[in-house]
């Protein structure tokens, strides 16, 4: 960037992050960056920070049309008019800076390819914040043809604050999300978070990075956290580990498999302890070298900083990271998965259930590592919990459904996966 | 970089990194990079890796005086001929790639001064590896205005190895250290690691990073491990802590607090999960935000990757992290840090020690926060253990010079920081 000459900055949505946009930039005041245009549907609502009124404007054509404006930081969510604001901003010529992983989760293959085409830039700090210094590690993956053998991250605050607190207070789900929602940390309608839309939302973002493509990845599972009890979670306490919501991605020679689920994780490790509303990446790299990161996945400061570095990795000409190529991913068969399991029986108290479980567990090909069979707190059911060593997930819902057959089997067996990097 | 042009490299110093270095250049090859010379002083020695017979030499002035070479990789360490090899190599208009943490801390003045002067770029990543990630986070940091309050950080991995396994194990700081030591974890003198020495270099290299200076700073206090006891960290763990031999730099009002020393650490945190030899950063931001990162701290691949994301940046032409300013830095006082202690004294086993302790600290403004008295072990000592409220350093150290006069204690009081977050 040459001495003297400042990019000029569209800010498009002025709710809560795009008044601390407008404060770092206009109010601050940030070299090599100057703010031009803020628009809104509304102007009337008062915010935390004032510009001048030749500044705004509700109409966002205004921004995107104006060959004055070099960068639009797009920050109002959702896929339209976003996806049209970014479209049309690429094809006159400017940069964008967005947080807006919905988008970017779903029109990736469209936004990315219009880019690349166009030799655009686009800087998504800011659709996930809890990982941004990853980004930088991804940057160069694709150049030094380095490859992640894993990648296990929390990047859902709600869902972990959630779990936080059912596991800390002995609360239940529902107790846990009320209290989320009286302190603002939950919405109303929570299913983006406790469903895992928002973390599939983020790990597709991350595949696109470490991919290098932007093409679409098939439907992938995803589970929430609506079913984990207080009960499970003390288990898992018991046996050493803690119940988070994980977003998964692992290669094997060229074949992923992607997933978002509970997961029991080793209550020891970076995922394991993290609290509230933080989120957490480990991956471990084709070396098996395992590193962590730690950040709050949200809020107005976090969010603001993650644009800033965007927008100043455009102004200095930088390179950001950003899929470029439509390479299309082999996802690997669920059923062929192996993995640790933690299983809850609901069970009637009665003489050789313990053998007749394991026996069918032997029959499938799976071995028990760990059994806690308690005395029985009523009549009717015996708490049964058992972990098992790695077994393939497609012998391991056979196994389940058979149990779930029998007759003193009351209730469906409750399955969560252990993720321990050990094993 | 236009295609097809590569930036021709030097490896110097070829040992185990070198040999890594060499493998990904050579061996595997990275595009838009060409290693084309390989120094040494010992060419007999077996390598992991081969090289053309053309591309050796025994004088590092055959690569540093080469117009044809772009990069030199220094891999050899220590003060000299490093300091000459980095020095003429940025004279003679090339840029450098070094892991030298003992040079960039004492000679950092020196070497970054001439290198902005001379617009060249330094990499230094794998300086320490343990972090690198960080680093792309404080590239931003000078522009962004953006300022630490607080960074804790573990930043030797062997003297982490060694309070892991005297945690785990219960084993003495000797019996430890032998055993870090018979499996290469510890070199036959391991002071370096084991005073803090290694973790204050690394201090050194990152506090220039965060202030964009490069002026060497005033001594800091400096402490290393070697007076842990595994009752000492029994104590520790039974109140909810880690010990870990941790760097610190402070900043409130722009006057900084630097020093390396073993401290409790919540075993929850970041900090108080890391086990064996890896290393962890805490960092806290203006905003109170506080991000975290693990990685190994050494380590054939993982320095291997900083080398070549460093060269890569260089070859991109990209801006590397590197102080730049010749900034004066001000070190507070030590004696007006306010922190919280744990403190075991060596008192006889007679009636009234602890009231009289206990008064000598509340005539110096300390107050108690917890105690640990357990049944006398023998006839002569009774453990007395306490942790304190936050308290100045100055009062703290004063009252226990009164503490150790006092005649039923026979030993010096052990004192040791605790650093909790929350507090």
């Amino acid at each position: 960037m040459s001495a003297g000459t400042s990019k000029k900055v569209a800010v498009i949505g002025f709710g809560n992050m795009g008044s601390g946009v407008v404060e770092a930039l206009y109010e601050k005041g940030v070299p090599g960056l100057e703010l031009t245009r803020v628009v809104d549907i509304d102007l009337e609502t008062p915010r935390p920070v004032t510009v001048p009124a030749s500044y705004l404007s509700t109409d966002w054509h205004q921004a995107v049309n104006d060959p004055a404006i070099d960068i639009i930081v797009e920050l109002i969510g959702g896929i339209e008019p976003a996806g049209s604001i970014i479209s049309e901003a690429l094809r006159n010529g400017k940069d964008v800076v967005t947080a807006n992983k919905m988008l970017l989760a779903h029109k990736g293959q469209e936004i990315f390819s219009l880019a690349a085409d166009l030799h655009r830039r686009i800087g998504f700090r800011a659709s996930f914040v809890g990982c941004h210094a990853l980004i930088h590690e991804f940057q160069q993956a694709g150049v030094a043809a380095k490859s992640y053998r894993r990648i296990y991250a929390i990047l859902n605050g709600t869902s972990n604050y959630i779990l936080s607190t059912m596991t800390r207070e002995g609360k239940s789900f529902e107790q846990a999300l009320k209290e989320a929602q009286e302190k603002g940390l939950a919405e109303t309608d929570p299913s983006d978070d406790v469903d895992g839309i928002d973390t599939a939302n983020k790990i597709r973002i991350l595949l696109g990075l470490i991919t290098n493509s932007y093409r679409t990845v098939q439907a992938f599972p995803i589970e929430g956290i609506r079913n984990i009890t207080a009960q499970d979670i003390r288990y898992a306490v018991e046996l050493g580990y803690s119940i988070k919501l994980v977003g998964v991605i692992e290669q094997n020679e060229g074949r992923f498999n992607v997933a978002v689920h509970p997961a029991l994780v080793p209550q020891t490790s970076l995922l394991g302890t993290l609290e509230g509303a933080y989120n957490g990446t480990e991956l471990e790299d084709e070396y098996g070298v395992v590193s962590g990161f730690v950040a709050p996945g949200a809020g107005v400061y976090p969010t603001t900083d993650a644009i800033v570095k965007d927008l100043l990795n455009i102004a200095g000409g930088e390179s950001l990271p950003m899929p470029s190529s439509a390479e299309e991913l082999s996802l690997g068969s669920t059923e062929a998965a192996e993995r640790r399991y933690y299983l809850r029986f609901s069970a009637v108290d009665q003489a050789g259930v313990l053998a007749r479980i394991s026996d069918i567990f032997w029959k499938h090909d799976i071995s028990i590592a760990a059994v806690i069979q308690k005395e029985a707190v009523s009549r009717d059911f015996v708490p049964l919990v058992m972990t098992t060593h790695l077994a393939r997930e497609g012998n391991l819902q056979e196994a389940v459904k058979r149990v779930d057959r029998m007759e003193v089997v009351r209730a469906e067996t409750r399955v969560i996966r252990i993720l321990n990097a050990d094993t």
